[in-house]
């Protein structure tokens, strides 16, 4: 048996999220589903990021462990075979058989696009967030620059989620300059909470129109209060980048 | 009577191509219908590019009579309520009874978007066309090159079309180094025939493999023999940019 770390790339539009469901397509059954058929055992993968329904994916982390002979590089090409057009595994490769995607330090990034113009964009609109209202980028990173750092991101938490500890720590966020009419805003973190990214995007959204001073950011941490944050901004808006393992074991993992 | 100019966004991926056919859904055939609702008169558009099936526009332009009193500008907005999120038209406005946006004079930009990577990429997969072998983006710059001027493209033309003048004018023809794993071919030309900017495509992507050299095009341009060239790239790769009129009577009208 060895373990195994896929990359994994989707378009989130039609499905209910990464995790398993009662009912529902999930990123996560339909790879269990597509790699127990190729590798004809029963595989239940571990997924590193739980996306939400509706959000995507260029770099998503994925385990399993399996008895094939097949050479772990060459697994990403013939699960692609059989995974539907919006899925695609980047790469594959064998890692420590300890190694566990959520349980490891690790540097997430996600990207949450917002098309800020009059009127939409047809090719845009299953993963950019379309927001008229004129939106100020300057402020919008003056305000990202305070979450950088470890804090008590409870405002910034969904108030289903049951975990205890909030603290989180942000190791840089970023909000670029229009590029043909996309502001993106950037984040990388050891570590984020439910719907944490898609919150602070509705809260900066909430600063690039004026509604909130960029100074009011260090309050809002400081209020551990959902209802102090700005709205969750739309799933579509949000792409999982990628996830960077550096551990003495696994030595550096860069996807 | 006034004739109104729009500018036409669209995703081409769940329509037979712009223009209307005896059976399937055609992008004129849905600003007809939405047209002919939102003004409660019997409205016929006229397009300036009648895309394929599959084909992308960020800047198509249709113009139509019409006894309305919505202001010009604002037939837009209303337009987009009504149609559907594969369809948003960028601008409207008055222009001259007699202008007509195929007779006269324009400057047509359309780019044809290559994913050149191993894997594709879920989110891309609508708007590029996934190549997996490896472009030189160079050479294919070399060749596209040739293209630039009048010349007789009967080699690059599809064998279904009926016209009988090949001669066509192209003002710019660039490739792109990838970005981010997408090449980009840029055309800019006063005319088009049918298939022209998919058969370039193709024939640039032989040169960027190396079965053709750059060197090779004014042979194929000389032979007018369509089988001289490379195949037809698929329909999905291609986005119509926009459409730059420039006319004394209309003054400089731009996309």
């Amino acid at each position: 048996m060895k373990r195994i770390k896929l990359v994994v790339a989707y378009e989130g539009t039609n499905y209910c999220g990464w995790q398993v469901q009662p009912s529902g397509v999930t990123i996560e059954g339909v790879l269990n589903h597509t790699l127990s058929q190729l590798l004809g055992e029963e595989i239940k993968v571990t997924g590193a990021s739980r996306t939400d329904s509706g959000v995507h994916s260029l770099g998503n982390v994925a385990v399993f462990d399996t008895g094939t002979r097949i050479p772990p590089e060459k697994i990403c090409y013939a699960l692609n075979q059989r995974l539907p057009a919006d899925i695609a595994v980047q790469s594959s490769c064998e890692v420590p058989r300890d190694f566990h995607p959520r349980r490891c330090y690790s540097e997430k990034t996600y990207e949450y696009r917002i098309l800020n113009r009059k009127i939409p964009i047809p090719t845009l609109r299953r993963d950019t967030y379309f927001y008229y209202r004129p939106l100020d980028a300057a402020k919008m990173q003056q305000a990202a620059a305070y979450v950088v750092g470890r804090h008590d991101f409870k405002s910034f938490c969904s108030i289903r989620a049951s975990v205890e500890d909030t603290v989180r720590e942000i190791l840089s966020c970023t909000v670029a300059k229009p590029q043909e009419g996309i502001l993106t805003i950037r984040v990388t973190g050891t570590g984020f909470l439910y719907n944490m990214v898609r919150i602070l995007a509705g809260t900066l959204i909430l600063v690039g129109i004026g509604e909130l001073e960029p100074e009011a950011l260090p309050g809002i941490l400081e209020k551990r209060d959902r209802s102090a944050a700005g709205p969750t901004a739309p799933a579509h808006g949000l792409t999982m980048i990628g996830i960077r393992y550096v551990s003495s074991e696994t030595d550096t993992m860069e996807v």
